[in-house]
């Protein structure tokens, strides 16, 4: 028993199966062929290997980050001087990768909650029963106001007039404030941490440069008016009725080289109210929201609303890392055989059913297991013959 | 030397080999080897192909969200009437895609920095030994309140008493307020940009449409009591404690058909303290959060002290876009090749092992390299001849 | 003709072909080939299939999370005391995912809009010429103040001097700070939601456990000191200057387990100013905003500043779910059926050119089209002889 499972073995390790082979000298289907197999081969190296190196596994990056505007703004609104600093004009203050840098506003100063008549122009009115009282959309007092000949309303009073959007934009000078990125991606397949702040990009240089897509395009540090310029929109139309603009930090990176090849990528595009879109841009063009801040005076509880008016930035990281990986490798080349088998099979079709000498190359190629009892002498014959002697 | 290289290049490309086949008669063994090919080929067309889109690479986008909350709620406390618009109920104010409406809420009004006892309840004391100095959690005065029999502390006085949520909540308005919401998202990887301001949906539409899963699915104005009540939740006990919705906004595109055919689908779920997940929900129900207002009376630093109640909403993007790639094609096709070589081994298994005429069959396809010396007439023998002629 | 339809589909369905093959009976080749197969065998199986679960289709998880800190901070600045409460140390107040802890600020109480001298050392002059007007940094009103010796400028006055950064930090007491996170992961392709609430977290476990790695990996609540010392930074610092630190909340999970098994694994790390990268931390360390509370006074509106260096935290969460699936199996096992492809040949190279007996086996394993002319006798000829007798 032992000395048979020993003979198996020996056997299956001192033999090896190849398959057997038809040489097909033909010009023709040669050159179909070897052609095929060359397209084949050419595919697998230079566009799966080479091109898209398929070869690599992929991963994208977790990231983090945090911004910081500088730059101070100046209103004049009749003799009214005014300085804003980053507290006054950035939402939220704390530096998100997503914020609000305000051009433009309205406000409307000392509201304190009361009656008052509405704008002109909304719930006309003429008697007290046009006013119908509890409507969700304004809280109606049912009362209609002579003077303005409008509902009262129980609301923020005065109630905010945004009809009028100053023009030019209040706050022009945004135009030259600064944004600093602080950038950070970990790769966690490949267990790769990066910062923005890569080599070279230091803090004596960070102290003095300034973003350029040709002179500088690692600098982390941006003028908010080549930001809204190189996303294709004008300052003035966007500093007016506001926008939003996407920062693209694209960290494409190649593992198998060296890290420090691993930079990132600055570009900049309109996000809604493209002014290429410009169908869908009408849709809805702009954007401003309100913000309120509160005090008391003698006891009664006031707010300063403002209508804000911005540019909406939001710092969008997009991450494709590769690297050298045996399995993706090894797929490639596994299927890429397979995709040679594939070359082999039309080559036989060629071969066994459109050439002229086709019933020769099919007779060269196939052995039928039931030609013998025809053809005594052919090979399979004698194999038989052999069979039958045991 | 020249004239070799030649030779061996019109070798090359004259010559193709095609391997030499055993055609076997058998119909046991066709009939299982035809069922098992049909059965992977119809496995790679069918369910590859077809049904999972082998053909096709993948991509998932970035994107950008913005939103704004319209309505006005009303509130009457003890006759004290109030309306909260949305500079008041939105944190944070600038359209974030995640952000909380305030429902309900605990106000502490005049709150300013000074010594005061706690709540009764809390920290409960006979004599100032009770009340230890310094503990990390309350900032002890170590002396007992005669009045409350409770320590004194040093904090924000008077100290809130959050005991009594309001019931029915105070905003139950706030099922009336609509939310609106700007998704743009971007392929990066097949470069297409889309808005979920899709083709026919214009400014008209938006301004008179209201969402509904069968007939508006489109449309991105929502109600808040439509997306608390398709998530599952009741509104009332919702707005009273609070809970956290998530709209997910699914981007399912296929990139062969036309663009416009790519549309985002909105649903509804909760995220924390769902219906259905009742023992996890128990752990933590609700959501709420501090926020204070800060003023100056009188010199005096004050605060008003507000715990909102509120409806949490987080915008998520999921994305999955799927365009014709030549490399997922052919990685398909040739691993399914591969799965056809598996198949063949199966069958010979058995042909060769199975089939009561094995040996023959083994014989018909297996040809010996030492059989010659027992045979000498056979095939192989009659090689080695020519050979040994050499 | 119908009947050559069904001779057509019955041949095809009795008829089989398989590959005839040598076998090779020699011990070097025999050995070397297994040992080829072998490896590719245990590469396929071991690696891809059970060290790399290549049967595993993979997603990734669309994520929502809350966050709640607890804990009050105390400082006393000459003699003033005053207790710091959520409310006014977390920015924002809502409970995001990414927030910052104030733990040391320098205030600027009772700024109003007007003119003031600069700062000693910023914009020195000695005549008004040097305070050259409008100059986008500050708002020069072209004076010289004669006191200090610095440009006159429109700003909210007094000026903020942020030259000395309070050491040690004022809420050193934010160590003891506590953070409670919520975390809800969804993996679409699977249809799975899972929380970081899992089986056994309820809330009486919630209510008195804290986070340790090796004692309570599971618990939701982190002490802020910890969460600073996990990440490697030494609390002092951080607390002094600010810093970045990045709570990965890591769900990697099996589903072809049983659900629970799922669960998340909180790690801590540095995001800017890492103790580790010296040299880019050098480039920019620290975490500061300024922040502003508005207030009215006397009819005149003032603001009190402050510039917050803080902790900030961002929850960074990183998912992958991996489940069993068909195609992910046949495309590793068809790719491997490939690779055993090119280890035949690459043993068949080893056969027909490196063997003392490579002829021989190359005329085994070869039939050529062109040899009967030259060898009657051989099989390729009888073949012809058939064929040119029809």
């Amino acid at each position: 028993m032992k000395n048979k499972i020993a003979n198996a073995l020996s056997d299956f390790f001192y033999e090896y199966e190849t398959p057997r082979q038809v040489l097909v000298r033909n010009r023709r289907v040669g050159v179909v062929c070897r052609l095929i197999q060359l397209g084949v081969l050419v595919y697998i190296i230079g566009w799966v290997f080479i091109y898209e190196k398929g070869y690599q596994s992929t991963d994208t990056a977790v990231s983090s980050v945090f911004t910081k505007m500088k730059g101070q703004g100046y209103t004049n609104v009749s003799g009214n001087e005014k300085v804003w600093d980053v507290a006054d004009y950035v939402f939220p203050p704390q530096g998100d990768s997503s914020f609000v840098v305000m051009t433009n506003y309205i406000v409307t100063e000392g509201q304190r909650m009361g009656r008052c008549p509405e704008l002109k122009g909304k719930h006309n009115c003429s008697t007290d029963a046009d006013c119908e009282e509890g409507s969700f959309k304004r809280q109606m007092t049912g009362v209609c106001a002579n003077r303005t000949k409008t509902c009262e309303v129980l609301a923020w009073c005065p109630v905010e007039d945004d009809h009028n959007i100053p023009d030019p934009p209040l706050l022009m000078s945004a135009e030259n404030y600064t944004l600093f990125i602080k950038n950070s991606v970990t790769f966690p397949l490949f267990d790769v941490t990066r910062s923005n702040l890569v080599e070279g990009i230091n803090s004596s240089y960070i102290g003095k440069c300034l973003h350029d897509p040709e002179d500088a395009p690692l600098c982390p540090i941006f003028r908010l008016g080549d930001i809204v310029k190189l996303s294709g929109f004008n300052f003035e139309t966007i500093a007016r009725v506001g926008g939003a603009i996407g920062i693209v930090v694209d960290w494409t990176c190649n593992f198998d080289l060296h890290l420090k090849h691993c930079k990132p990528k600055y570009t900049f595009h309109g996000l809604y109210g493209n002014p290429a879109e410009t169908d869908k841009a009408k849709a809805s063009v702009g954007y401003n929201f309100r913000y309120a801040r509160h005090y008391m005076e003698n006891s009664v509880q006031k707010r300063t609303l403002y209508k804000v008016f911005g540019i909406r930035v939001d710092i969008i990281v997009q991450s494709l890392a590769r690297k050298f990986d045996i399995i993706p490798t090894l797929t490639a080349i596994g299927s890429g055989v397979g995709i040679f088998g594939v070359a082999t099979v039309v080559c036989d079709l060629v071969l066994l059913y459109l050439l002229p000498k086709r019933e020769f190359y099919k007779h060269m190629k196939f052995k039928n297991t039931n030609t013998y009892a025809k053809d005594p002498d052919s090979e399979a014959g004698s194999i038989e013959t052999e069979l039958s002697k045991k």
